[in-house]
């Protein structure tokens, strides 16, 4: 279903659906830590909303062009499962960088904020680190689980899912280094202080990298390719005669 | 899917659904306005999912009718993309604008305020300017994408993305003239002062001019129509076999 | 799809479905006050997605043997427009009245209540009469919109429909001759006092005649029939080659 | 759809999905609690979606593997009926309960609490077991009917119903045994006293053993079996010619 989408219309895919992820984050951060007064669970519970609503959109809007990864771990796990070219990998890695950046410099700007500005929020420590292993180990089982054998509700399953990763882990899950990168550069509700990041990233890598191994235990997917980038849930569809709906 | 269904009663579908979009957003926040004691999050909170709910349930409802557009945007976009003939659009306008005023004027009743009273909600700035170019870009995005390639998920990604885009957005997402218009004449939670509205539906112009050329490159649809007003995602749905669900 | 339901089986799915309905409606309402500690919206907040979680699951677990009416106003509407023998209609409404009260009764119990006790929550006026008639003709036009060309999305709709409605008019939608009956038997967040429940149950008839008048305008229904009890959507969906999923 | 999953797989899919559905609700309700200042019912309101969220997407996830029980109830009815061999049911159930308190050591260890701690939260008498009994007979109805005729749905009804169960019955719905063994090992916002365990057990066996018995008595299912372990929505949806969709 995705002839015709060039690399370069895939890349931008990338960069623009990241960027309206971390301007949502962000943004409804900024918004609802405003208008809570102090009621930090209230303020948690519409950035949560804000987040899952915007995420559900943006992966059906730009799922069927870029496989709607958003996420380096994705990205680096599905072309560690064949379903990419390697070579694809850094391409698909800066535009979630670059439009991550973007996405919180639209929110600050929204908000009347500097473009950038470095967090203090400080989250650290085991516990958290912890928080992070098990936040994207669940992400990614939702996604590889789904996109094997339910990828007409990859979506609704990835959006639900983070909804309740918010409140579940200690860390509010953020689940993807391109979005802890950006969330660096915003001194707001959603913000985590640089020197955080680091941890963040490496457990994130490492749950990432247990889920993609399990389901690869549990049901293995075919190296073979027909299609340059492609993502599992779709060529999961094809041979089980599945509709790509994602 | 659309065969026997006149203009009249396309027009009739986009006045309805309309007015009962406007009835929603005002109701709603003239209901949390009142039961929230003050605490705008939570009023914002409940204004979001009313919002959403009614959303899905118009467009659901409408959509096989009148392609369920509710919105001057989408209509001036879809001509300009071939998906519907330019003499129909004024008549989808006015039904919006007609529909919108009747709904504001519902919700104004059912809680025993004036039929039309204008707002004195001031919403103004380049930030909100940005914010509306911003949620009508991301609205225009999602409508574009979906209706090409994921046809069945439009309902599902339009109103979760307007759930989330209240909360990111530091204008809480207007994102369409009618809409702007009409809450103008309210002045309740939802209200905007009416000196304010032009430069909202200038940045929503804008903002969805912008998201429709982005996709015009990313996927370019087909300018030959075999029906005279079609939306795009039925025209894509019958290329690509897939069904027209929405 | 409904072959060997026969009409007992049909009967007994609107008295449960109607039952865990009630039990939803009026149960919430009361966790919801006793937790809320006075917050009025969060109250309401709480008691809208209870009854638009519970309304999901059972127009899915039961609209494939009865329909899923659990409404009087839809079962009078649904015979009105040849979709179901006037002779069934009895059945279908003590079903749901039976029901309605079974459900009351249950969530009085479950909180420690007595199993009846008549509500004192005035909800009187023109206003509220007003939202009555739009929140029931919200309802009923999302049922004849989606069972006539989107069957599949039934359960999303009203559901998200009941979800905004309870919000946006400002008698909550009761938009249910046997909800309201029922709900004036519990002296809770929920109820409704008796003498009240006459006005709202006949705004709630002009609101469900309205909407089905402007469907059958819109879009007009076969008459015959090849089921005795078949709602629209399957009737729809057999003559568009759509799949029954609801 | 499940050729070539083996049984440990099914097993492994059982217990890791059970261990995120505890993790999920005891880890929110950490989190809630901590967040929400004393207010109960936005602590639960957050917990509440957490599950529901979390709920939804291992049903996708995990339910084409295993059927997605993770629960004994849902075990020893799908055994009772026929779809699965009896010789199976240790298996799962084991699986189950191990996944649900490596959950809960989970969901205590990343909020920085001890990995088991006996709850003292008092959870007994009458009214909470006729919860107990309607929140499993409500669950399991949803379960049986849409497995049987909306199987699509599934994952989308049940987790709904969920959501409005947790507030609709006296006792926040438990409905599944090894939830709440485990749920008695956190002293925190969603424990129950191990004390209180037995009686709320019995009551969800009684509850999903009417259930199942009603929608036997609706919508017999065929007892011949072409998969050793397989759901009876599976079964059916071969039946009528329906897509597996979850």
């Amino acid at each position: 279903m995705r002839e015709g989408v060039s690399f370069s219309r895939r890349i931008a895919c990338e960069a623009v659906g990241t960027a309206l992820l971390l301007a949502a984050v962000v943004g409804s951060g900024i918004m609802a830590e405003r208008l809570s007064g102090g009621n930090t669970a209230l303020a948690l519970l519409a950035n949560t909303l804000a987040t899952g609503g915007v995420l559900f959109a943006i992966i059906a809007t730009f799922g069927p062009y870029s496989g709607a990864h958003f996420n380096p771990v994705v990205t680096l796990a599905d072309a560690w499962q064949g379903g990419m070219p390697w070579k694809a990998v850094p391409g698909y890695i800066i535009a979630q960088i670059i439009g991550a950046l973007a996405g919180v410099a639209l929110a600050n700007m929204m908000f009347g904020d500097p473009l950038f500005f470095a967090s203090h929020h400080v989250r650290a420590g085991a516990a958290q680190a912890l928080a992070e292993f098990v936040a994207t180990f669940g992400l990614l089982a939702t996604i590889w689980g789904c996109s094997r054998r339910a990828p007409q509700l990859v979506a609704f399953a990835v959006s639900s899912y983070i909804v309740g990763a918010y409140w579940f882990t200690s860390s509010t899950s953020f689940a993807n280094p391109a979005v802890t990168i950006a969330r660096s550069l915003s001194d707001t509700f959603a913000g985590i202080r640089p020197a955080d990041a680091p941890l963040f990233i490496m457990a994130q890598l490492v749950g990432g990298l247990a889920a993609t191994a399990l389901f690869h235990w549990i049901d293995p997917v075919r190296k073979t390719q027909t299609d340059p980038i492609v993502v599992p849930h779709e060529r999961i569809a094809q041979r089980s005669g599945a509709a790509d709906l994602v």
